[in-house]
């Protein structure tokens, strides 16, 4: 079996994230935060653990600033949600996933106000064309870290300085990032950042949060009981409890500290630098074949190791098909959940085959992948 | 260790729940319902079996309406936010959990109407009472099967069959019932179940359901990628997809469809039985002791394994303090979430200890924890 579909979710994790899963669920699975004895409190600190080691990482002072969600579609809507109201105007790209998309569509029914900033083919946004498309009203730009199509890495750096001199808040979905590239919320002036836990950073399904500043007015959009001020039947305002109503995902969020410790002991950098090889190689032994269309940034270093290619004007369903059923290879073909991506580059008919590489692909795993796709290419 | 919180969250859980989470993420854990390799497919089948056992388990006739979510909470805000417009009217409980309570109180500030009908001392709710509180513009009735203070059961199929009557949406909070006794939406009338997962049902932390009766005008509160329509920014209609945004906790769902297995096999009235037998015994002898108080009903047909008790004034987190600390017992003290329920049966102030017996507690257990309380008693 070869995997090659990590920008959907990684596979396999480090061995030390089953083993710390079933550990969690068999010897302390008490529900955290809830009542006071021995195995609760051990289900909470485990809990503490892991949001103190995830705000390290993306540099965020006070843990009680990042909240766990199931996924990072839970987070972006949390952030997009519970932030914008009606006559306000939010700022994304053509270059979202519908976990980004949707619900900013959503809330046009609602009165909030959008445009949505085309990037070129390669998938790339200038932050001059977001510089454009502020108006006065403008509360938000909600952009991703990297494309989940074409892998282009964009330029948030940039346009959180931009973000942060208009007072315009910056979120950041890092779904295709965290875990890969490393991210610093201060140094890009980001005010919420919002990332699965079962891509980059190795975690099991599940998982996922989101960091919002110090001090920002977002609602939340789900309520219930969160094990504090348990006297009133009104929201607690108290972090990260506010947003964390309902029994967490305990032993999934312990796996998700086991994963990024493996991401922490490897060095996120050795992580970059493997996919970066390996998206090298196969990119440039791909160029040979005549054809094979090749989508995202030709420099190497703009993007991370998401790969969408077609073969002349074969259905990317059929390709995908021919890799699994012959060659045991198994990737993305299709939409992505990102329309107006697909759109961008050209590819909303016919769709595109992405390969995404993982920390466990290896330089033998791309070659057979390689000969696969030049095979099927001969036989067309 | 002698675990009596089974209400918060069951532990243990069968060992084969255990091995199968584990099996799930090392063996298929690829992103249900994305991709269409191999994999995937094994993934998505996985979580398609657990949808149909489910929903055979609650009599749900297509398993399409029933929704996976990260908890129960999430499941009520679905059906309470996705459901009250305003100006609609909603009649709830005095036993319920904050999961209900607050996404009602929070609605409030929208326009939409509640009345909290109150329980006797017991927890008891009297269908007439809910009859009183109906309105024209009523909505709604949402209320929990079996109150998580008092193990007090609700005369569901009692409001359901007005509920129906009155054309008015049946929501039933299945948090302490879901695995315990059995549910028929049917001849209940429930138009909305919610459940955890990981408390009767015995699955993982971090799973729960919502079942959504056919044809519904149900908005989704979360929108995000669904793997289908993908062509689209705009959420899709299409059942489970709609409400189902994002990665599911695929490896967790497996997990409770195992949970649910067990339950099968054992048969749900012996587990029902088993725990009858349990707090039967618990009460009768507990009534020996003079400065014990015991709440909820003294039919023990008309409560499950959930015992709240007090003794004379003193403080329930220190009982269970002292449970913990020197007889190694785990039981929760404070308000469980559910203020008006302690408001209810007088309890604001001290708080109560509650005892939850799960599948896994013995008699002997039971045995060496009144030995504890009479010890206790002997000390004040």
């Amino acid at each position: 079996m070869y995997y090659f579909d990590n920008a959907a979710t990684t596979f396999p994790k480090p061995d030390r994230v089953y083993d710390k899963v079933y550990e969690a669920m068999k010897e302390y699975a008490a529900n955290p935060g809830r009542s006071g004895h021995k195995m609760a409190l051990k289900a909470n600190r485990e809990v503490y653990d892991a949001r103190v080691l995830i705000s390290k990482f993306f540099h965020i002072e006070d843990c009680f600033n990042l909240i766990f969600t199931p996924n990072c579609t839970t987070a972006l809507n949390m952030a997009i949600q519970g932030t914008l109201k009606e006559g306000d105007h939010v700022i994304t790209t053509s270059m979202e996933h519908n976990s980004v998309l949707r619900p900013i569509k959503h809330l046009e029914l609602l009165g909030v106000e959008n445009t949505i900033v085309y990037a070129d083919e390669n998938g790339s946004i200038s932050t001059d064309s977001i510089k454009k498309a502020i108006r006065t009203n403008t509360k938000m730009i909600a952009m991703t870290h990297v494309s989940n199509l074409t892998g282009t890495i964009m330029p948030i750096e940039e346009v959180g300085e931009l973000a942060k001199s208009k007072g315009i808040l910056f979120l950041v979905d890092a779904s295709q990032s965290a875990g890969v590239i490393p991210i610093d919320v201060n140094k890009t002036n980001i005010d919420f950042l919002a990332f699965p836990g079962h891509k980059g950073l190795l975690g099991p399904q599940g998982t996922g949060g989101l960091f919002i500043r110090d001090g920002l007015r977002t609602d939340t959009i789900i309520q219930g009981g969160t094990g504090s001020e348990s006297y009133s039947i009104y929201q607690p305002e108290i972090m990260p409890d506010k947003f964390e109503s309902g029994t967490l995902n305990m032993p999934g969020i312990v796996g998700l500290k086991e994963g990024l410790n493996y991401i922490l002991e490897t060095g996120i950098e050795n992580i970059r630098k493997k996919e970066e090889e390996l998206s090298k190689f196969f990119i440039e032994e791909l160029r040979k074949i005549e054809v094979v269309k090749i989508y995202g940034p030709t420099d190497i270093k703009q993007r991370v190791g998401v790969v969408p290619i077609n073969i002349m004007d074969m259905d990317s369903s059929e390709i995908s098909y021919i890799l699994d059923d012959r060659y045991d290879i198994y990737v993305r073909p299709g939409l992505h959940c990102s329309p107006l991506a697909h759109e961008t580059i050209g590819t909303m008919e016919q769709g595109a085959v992405r390969f995404s590489f993982g920390p466990f692909n290896t330089e033998e795993e791309v070659e057979y992948l390689i000969r696969a796709i030049f095979e099927i290419t001969k036989q067309i």
